[in-house]
């Protein structure tokens, strides 16, 4: 088979082990950043510089991995863009809003463009290595058109649907868990600790036990060990993914009251100055919370 | 190695398990039991029928599970008991309380008596297999008097310190993280479903991805498909449970909010008539809570 | 003195009580109202009709009371109405978020335009009468300018300094308290019910000893007899409120609890389609919780 | 009328007041209390010392104001006190547990001793001037018995039932909403300062407005000044009175959302030193959580 033309937008840390794979897999990748510097690191890797976003839009298909709403919005739901487009599909893989998507997916139907939502499971070296998790909703059309990208990006697919909101609620619930585990967690060390217990002997029986997996041991070891730096995964990141679920919730009725209690936490370690740490610094309130030394 | 004479208290489910490895190991083991229909099913497996509770003492080591606080106060508690008792040790391997763990201790000491607390994660099946997780904290030389027993009846002991206390903290710790678990995927589950997604969808993506393990797939299924009984755990006693985390974060004054949020969460449960079934069913009030049909 | 002409947006069942005061006062008062009802209403009763917002805004001052910050921001914050502008000073006495207050002040300052910030406390009834508690905020010389419209329509005007937002926050801040006090009487009726004590008696008790004044007998009554219409503020506006105070507090890094707790409750409320109902009616949620009877 | 003989139990700062104003009533009143000196106190206000407890019960009337639960049942609940009495009534003005009561009423009528539960409302000085507000329920006979005991005590009498575990339930009930009162302005405060609002600018307006009476107005200056000493009412005895609310709640299956962030507020508070300071220095864990200077 014959390798596509994929426009690629958005090259942080994730977006360029992406890009890479989708080049190696052999198609041919025109890639688009705010800022010229990775650019020319994709460039070297075998992609090619796109003019503008106009030439993005002028391919197969347009992969997008951006930071949040915002920058989608701003971005690309631009009815010019869109009109001018020929990609029949526009696979956004970024951890964006329900909302969002409902829109995204209104307007590239108008102008005649499938939208798959993509979000994926896996830090900066697994997209690199091409070990992604993606869960993926969308028309059956539109995800065979990207079923050969997401071969070369990923080592699986799960399917959530034909609407692409649906993988974003999947990939919002997903980060809800995660941030549930880390304060689950730091309550557990802080309750250990205060009465004798050290964290770290009992984040090493749980995940020996009925906790196995990276979540428990990786987070687990970092909450108990109070090593919240170098964050893989920013606090104020870990509010935004929290109050994305508390928006999805507040928009179909659904209370989450560990939601709430997520967010407080999350606002009082920002107000403690934590923000530039990992999102499992959030113990540190458990532990404040507790009068333990920080 | 010749067996060690021990008796055993407490012939639940678990408990039968438990004494009949100790008998298949060697050892000679009287039992008692308040009702006397497991005493005779443990006597055709090899036991011995304890004349009482004075008797039971009169061993090398005596092993102790039953339901609760109450009950341990109640019979085994007394100091005539104890005054008269000639067991080295006493293993108590119930989930009881932090304080309870404390008093037991002080009171074993004045009798001259080792008192290890070994509570123990694994359902009856896991107990009959021999191959309970035993959670244990005690003296180095109570320790050291009852490891051919844990042997018997375990795969692993896990070593938490030398004050029994820390061994039910790390119990009572163990069983908050599985409430928070159960409660998040509640939550997690409601969201997805209000949103369009399947939630059995969701938790086999987790538990392929982030959430491997018995915990997210198992009451991830149960939470899913609404699937409460038959009750392996049932939701009285996880609330009991979560108790045991809030009042043993309240003497050491450490605040627990998810801790609290699931202790109105199985009120709630209670309150609509669910004490029978299975304590996942925390997640009908997650259900109820967004109006989501039962 | 002789009066002001004063443009006045905004013709609620609010804005009519405060306009006419204006009028009653001597003022020349030119409305303007997105449906054109109220506004005949309103010259039956002495003031003129504006020809557009362009002519609310030929005036001495602005009044503006508009249902929320989307109203405002298309309305009212549009730079060449504000160019063209010749009124000195803007009043905005409706309740609006700090974000907006904060946009406006700079805006209206680009053009030259005085911004006061004055939410009111009362009820239409309140507002006829001009017996408003108006909270304002703003430069020195913007609420001089603006104090003889103050006292044509209140009974009191209480000062929070020098910057719009600042009577914003003070209004969320009571609107947050009204919020929590309703809660709390929900939740202590539904203690006392369930243990076998009359609301109506607990109320009655309360209202006449430690909790006084409009608030606790008020809302206490419809707590506490389940009379939930016809509303007097319905239950999506208290929603509204809720998040105004927790984008404060998010903005500030400031965690609300309480705060968190409500807006669950809320939710759940919506979420049994008591959206037409009082705010009040947040208190068949605590029943609900408790298994209590609708 | 003559008056009658009362014994009386419980001379701490509250309980000396009410013995005062039954001896200034006319009553004969035979007081008994752990430490001595306020026996002789009272016996200097014209009271007469019991010859202990069996003496205190040998009198029309008794009644008692002991510091919690365990006083009582240590020093009330005791059959061979209860079966040698004479007293017709047992009037017990304490604050003290549902639960409790309802043993208390068992036992007392086991012996044909009427029990009437009778907590009050008020402050010392409140007490020595015989103005409390007293919440009573019991047998429509025993609560005639002691009709001229209360009014001899209190400005009025608030009636809730026959059983007197009602009056306790409405008592708990009223503290709830206190410390409910006191966390609210806590928040609303933090809330306030941090988006550039003056404490105690927002409090004398609220009070001035929707929240008059002396809850709103007293905690609310003792909040917004961080105002914590001299205490008038313990940080622990708050808490106390929040878990008499939650145990309520538990056994009568009423969740209480706000109760459990009291609840985590006051361990938050304690944990940090506070336990000597009055219980609005609960405000200080909202203050903390928002990152406020102390």
């Amino acid at each position: 088979m014959s390798g596509m033309t994929v426009g690629f937008v958005g090259l942080g840390a994730m977006g360029q082990g992406m890009a890479a794979n989708l080049v190696k897999a052999g198609h041919t990748v025109r890639v688009w950043n705010r800022s010229p510097e990775p650019v020319a690191a994709m460039v070297a890797r075998g992609a090619l510089a796109a003019d503008g976003l106009a030439d993005v839009f002028a391919a197969d298909a347009v992969v997008s991995m951006l930071a949040n709403d915002t920058a989608v919005e701003r971005l690309l739901l631009d009815p010019a863009l869109l009109e001018a487009a020929t990609a029949g599909t526009h696979v956004n893989m970024a951890t964006v809003s329900v909302a969002l998507a409902e829109r995204a997916e209104a307007l590239h139907a108008e102008y005649g463009i499938g939208y798959v939502a993509a979000p994926v499971l896996g830090r900066p070296p697994v997209a690199e290595a091409g070990e992604l998790n993606i869960l993926a909703a969308g028309s059956a059309e539109s995800l065979a058109a990207v079923e050969p990208l997401f071969a070369a990006m990923g080592r699986r697919v799960w399917h959530f649907g034909e609407r692409p909101g649906q993988a974003n609620t999947a990939k919002i619930s997903t980060n809800f868990l995660l941030a549930c585990a880390i304060e689950s967690m730091a309550e557990a060390c802080s309750l250990a600790e205060a009465n004798g217990v050290r964290p770290t002997d009992l984040i090493e029986m749980l995940s020996g036990t009925l906790f196995p997996g990276p979540v428990y041991s990786g987070y687990g070891s970092m909450v108990a060990e109070r090593r919240y730096e170098p964050a893989g995964f920013k606090l104020p990141l870990g509010l935004k993914d929290v109050d994305l679920a508390l928006s999805a919730g507040a928009a179909a009725r659904v209370p989450l009251p560990f939601g709430s209690v997520l967010r407080d936490a999350f606002l009082d370690a920002l107000a403690h100055g934590d923000g530039e740490k990992d999102w499992a610094a959030v113990a540190a309130v458990a532990r404040r919370r507790a009068g333990l030394p920080e």
